[in-house]
């Protein structure tokens, strides 16, 4: 809408944060998210920190899957002015369908955002089931530890058929199949029902995105992989 | 939010839409409030067709109030390709805390309509509530009846101590008071906690406008301006 030019910076081969060259760059506004998809892991708070000091603009930290980490950036916007953290209900939550977010920032940098922003932009309901969600900490908590239970069992079924499995803090795990079938092997779970995330580019063809689903969808997962599964 | 320059046309003094300077203004889009805040009154469809038939953009016709009035412009989207109407939840359905609206017009228009809107600018929840609420003709049609009724009862009210009122399509009255001494009024109903619209504007700084209230809120207006209530 603003006609903005766009400068995307890679990730190394571990996903680790550019910093310098974001740096360099020193946009007016650097898009962070962390944990990032669909590599699954977090910017360090020290890297978000040392970023934060070296940009004259903006850095906004998509945290949308944070709830499924053990860390946050949340300390970064009491120390530095210009970051703004954004969150979602569509996650840890579980109220996709509500298209809730919001902002966390410092007073300033709120103020600002409220005056460009749309009068009316979230109605009553949405309003009040958000704001129930948020404070109803023992749901969300029980979602989180379900997933994260759920996220290690995974992980450990698909390591046992040979599958590479990066470390994650989000609600899927990036996985490279033996051999790097990964375009084969989801045209096959495809076909048997199962839906998980392939992207074809060079840096991620021979990787599939799993979401960590229900034991039984795991499971079910597993099967058509060729775990075999104890009785 | 496109930088677009904006041409305002007045009405005459009776609101009359200027219909041979829309045309001569010929904009990409021409939007029409109709029935119209705070004069109350709709736009007659013969002169909406010769204003959609005049133009090469698109004429948008703002039906908020509509459910209040005895006509729509429901039937020009059959016959004008260029004619969207807009509607909202907030007037006749009592919804406005759920910040929805809707668009008809020809399919193509709305196709086209689709393919630059946010892809999930509605929530599940207000989606469903909406729908709902539309399908319940029976209570807007209470609700609507209930406001016409009422607004008979107040013109007659208002007319029997000098004010001028202006016919209405809407939910609400555009006034004169006697002398036109509607910036005083407007300040001694507020002082009594009776909110009214004044607009001090050359064409308006003589006129009120009045929504129409429940019959005991349009009371309680008329004794504030010493109305005799019957006992």
């Amino acid at each position: 809408m603003q006609d903005a030019s766009v400068t995307e910076l890679p990730f190394d081969e571990v996903f680790t944060l550019p910093v310098r060259q974001l740096v360099e760059a020193n946009a007016p506004l650097t898009l962070v998210a962390s944990p990032n998809s669909p590599s699954g892991n977090r910017a360090m708070n020290d890297a978000l920190a040392e970023l934060a000091e070296g940009l004259d603009g903006l850095l906004a930290v998509d945290e949308a899957y944070v709830d499924f980490a053990t860390d946050s950036a949340l300390d970064l916007v009491g120390q530095h002015d210009n970051v703004v953290i954004v969150r979602t209900l569509s996650k840890s939550h579980g109220l996709a369908g509500l298209r809730l977010g919001f902002a966390i920032g410092s007073a300033e940098l709120i103020a600002a955002l409220s005056k460009v922003k749309d009068s009316y932009n979230v109605d009553a309901i949405a309003s009040r089931v958000g704001a129930a969600a948020i404070r109803d900490t023992a749901h969300t908590r029980s979602v989180v530890d379900r997933v994260r239970t759920s996220r290690a069992r995974l992980a450990t079924g698909l390591e046992s058929i040979g599958f590479r499995v990066w470390p994650s803090d989000a609600n899927f795990l990036l996985t490279r199949p033996p051999d790097g079938a990964a375009g084969m092997i989801y045209r096959q779970l495809k076909t048997a029902g199962i839906l998980v995330r392939y992207f074809d580019t060079p840096e991620l063809s021979d990787k599939l995105r799993i979401t960590v689903g229900t034991d039984a969808q795991n499971d079910r997962l597993l099967e058509a992989l060729g775990v075999r599964q104890e009785p």
